[in-house]
């Protein structure tokens, strides 16, 4: 199979790119996300067939929530409102090309794998620290969908009994603890309980703590602003102790961890490193996996959906 | 490959035995598990020769701790004091047949889906409720080892951050929370706060605390004893939340719990199934696994081992 | 001193009442809470004067927030936002009586130690489970308001590290897990992961887990339905658990709850008395403290404000 | 009342000083531990007498356990496995001077009340950082001993829900978090994780994780090795935030932080206020207590006995 086309799914834009054999990117488009779940259908048909132009042969849809086994059904879709949409059907009617729907952070995951950090490895487990978490496995250099297509749910894994409130309805679920939401909240807990010591990350906003947003967290820590980069400790801290929890669950032989946190590079893969160090259990009898920063930024969930709809 | 030999080293017997193509066990024998690490190697190989009497054609070993991607050495084995013991090697040298060496939760994961609860399942997780908490993981019909050997260490997930110390060094692990260990310490907990609600289960032993074993809390529950009763749900809510995250993470269509503490049947199965139910992020919009007993008891591990020793 | 006037501050109603020297009121006027802080002390000062009527020598007035230790300023009152609010001298300039301000919690544990289920005891700790948590101390047969005016703020002790956001800034406080709105939150996780074992709770309701409330967990739990019985013991189980660790700190000769939930009587009363026994430290070798229900209901407060004003 | 004596009852040593008006020690015998309850009794009146000669005029004796409220009634000392030994007249029938009991962290924070870092405050919390935990609280300058003798249990308080199991046979209490014990933990924990990161903290051991004590974690500490420091930080995290919380329940002017570990002075005490204001509920709205280094060191529970005794 030569072209296929890639759709990545998120809360405010859809994009559809022509990708090649190689993961390359030949042609994009980028369309906002409606607010509706039908207008999300039509959006995502017209992307297509924009970018498509007749050059590709099949297309791969990366969306947030449960699929189906069968990689047709989006069981449910919390942003978008999904509930039971027949998405593969419906898109390949409009489209006229065969589909595949895949979990958003399945297809990162597989990109990564693919075109990305995972070179040299079989075993995978990747993580996407946005502003939730999200993973995806790859097992044997297959991606481990499990029996029903919702495997890889690292984000609601319980790591505090009794724990911060989850959108899930659960209680002390990984991503409350290691995401993009939760940095912003160490940083403006600490605003809040010490602004003296946060007066140079409180200056970045509009000096109260509600007013401190990632974008100042990663610079204030970039600049060694100690509040700042304590709040980076602390979400490294959750993370190395998850992915210690997934060596002794999965034991692959990299971590690929991902998503917009993991652009401060160093700055948060050395915490996470040492985290992980610490919590691995037995750790001087098992070889260590390595814990790698992703490589394909943000387009990583296109790549990846365009990839899987040429491989199956 | 006709029969072949399984061989399940415990912290007290060695027992090997001559399995059918089936799982049905021919003959066995069982000797004492000897105090020092080289002993026990020559423990194995004697329970070998004797049982096998040249009938088999594969030996099948499951061991405590952490065994190599190659199946041939045991990294680190807790109980007995074996560092990078290449038993397969040892092995086949005194039998004279080829040796798969493999961790005995897996051994008995492997047995459960072979020929026990596991029926018409292609991906399922294990838990063996022992003295400890065990686990082995079946993805599309193959045991997964992990890229070093080493997957599926159920029992040292961290539950509980600052939790309870563990033997393995660190703290918070599921095994201190759900195990045979585990549930003798919930009785005794109770009985120390309030030995009068306590008597009766405190008048199965010694009448102290201390003096309450597995079972008499077992006793006690089939009873009706409100102390016991209430033990085995305080147990039965971290396993059944364990497995939720289990199900987030593998999504398998079936989990088999096994393990002595399962031989209870229902008094302990239905309060693990409730609170699965309970935990279960996204019950409402995903397929639920089951939650099976196990069905081969102790010889799970004998008869697991033998059967990888023929499948490879 | 004869009559004196006690004032309650409610999220929704002001009460005011006269009060005389055995805890009796004699007169009651209330009206509505009115939406700025401004106009809060106006409402006081109205009714305290439309019921003082001349008979009374004094006025005690309950707030929720942090009082000064000279029991004239509100430093910090979260409902009300007042901000170092000079309440004493606004209202005594209004009312013409001396005035002493007290916190709320502070006013009802006092007026339950001195008319209500305190009788008999001189070192009490009260607390109270409305929609959050208060609480009061009286050490010697004096409420202990600490050297700043702040101390009893029971519901804001950590007890879970990490745990539930509480709207104070901090994290895991103890009213998250022990006031009317956790009981409701358990109640409605129940109903949300097991809807059909909640379907009786849930037809009480609008049928969805945010229908239910306070009441409708109350009728069914008092009709024994095992979702909300379940909830009320969630709940037992986080006040008994505190009251042993203020069993530590304290060491009283009471404990009382009070408060809308602890209206349920033997129904909460109970399984918070088991779970305290549970948990008390060292409760073999040591005195019991009482757990006794509050007596005067929602005019604790109100009687102890103005039994407060009388006594200094 | 001129002098008086005053006995600290150690786990090794019986130590017994003759102390005046304004805390000073003018004599003092020390004698070693007998290990049988009885035994220990006779030395405390050896020590007494021997060191008394004729010149004081009472005795205070601080015992580590539950005194009663009568001061006189040793209801249980874990160490000396004394259980309602009647303390106060089995020494006054031998020394012919009146007695007092006292716990010995409440007598060691009278004796920092009285004469040590409590100059200038009435309301006072102490905390003693030994091996374990202890605790004594000042209220409107006078011990607040709870109504039973028992109050002022930090150590026992609950700060992690299925926690460490503490050997009072409860879990999650604050002195496996918060103690000597807990410092060394904390060290021997990371060395194990990683050893490389920890090889000058080992090497002042014998090598391994087990052969690192308190004075090696000081010693490192205080030359700046990083993971010894990290182990004082995490201690200084737990003792903050416990802090935090007894400043919503008895919020007094200040702390005092005392005991072995406090010896290390700003370089545990730094870390202890900046968790402190971290964690304090409502910081911006009410005023701070000083958190205060002790410094009487290792007398403070002989000149605290010696003191109680005299002003009853």
């Amino acid at each position: 199979m030569g072209l296929t086309i890639g759709v990545d799914i998120g809360g405010t834009k859809i994009a559809a790119g022509v990708v090649d054999e190689k993961g390359s990117i030949l042609e994009t488009r980028t369309v906002p996300t409606p607010p509706t779940p039908d207008a999300v259908v039509d959006a995502i048909a017209d992307a297509v067939r924009t970018v498509g132009s007749g050059s590709a042969e099949a297309v791969g849809i990366g969306a947030a929530g449960y699929v189906d086994d069968k990689r047709a059904t989006v069981l449910f879709a919390p942003n978008i409102r999904w509930r039971r949409e027949a998405l593969k059907d419906r898109i390949e009617q409009r489209v006229g090309l065969p589909v595949v729907v895949e979990n958003d952070a399945n297809a990162a995951a597989w990109g990564e794998y693919r075109f990305g950090a995972g070179a040299g490895h079989e075993d995978v487990v990747c993580i996407t620290l946005g502003t939730g978490l999200g993973g995806g496995i790859i097992i044997g250099g297959r991606l481990h969908r499990g029996r029903f297509g919702v495997a890889g749910e690292f984000g609601h894994v319980r790591v505090v009994p009794d724990g911060l409130l989850c959108g899930c309805g659960s209680q002390g679920c990984w991503e409350q603890y290691a995401s993009g939401r939760a940095l912003v909240r160490y940083a403006r807990q600490r605003a809040a309980a010490t602004p003296e010591a946060a007066a140079a990350l409180l200056a970045l906003g509009d000096g109260t703590p509600e007013g401190i947003d990632g974008r100042h967290v990663s610079l204030a820590a970039r600049g060694g602003d100690p509040v700042a980069v304590d709040s980076f400790r602390e979400l490294a801290r959750w993370v190395g102790a998850g992915l210690a929890d997934l060596a002794s669950l999965f034991d692959p032989s990299a971590f690929i961890v991902g998503g917009g946190v993991s652009d401060e590079g160093d700055l948060v893969l050395e915490p996470i490193r040492k985290s992980f160090r610490r919590w691995l259990v037995g750790g001087r009898y098992r070889p260590h996996a390595e814990v790698l920063a992703a490589r394909l930024g943000g387009q990583a969930g296109l790549v990846g959906a365009a990839d899987l709809a040429r491989h199956g």
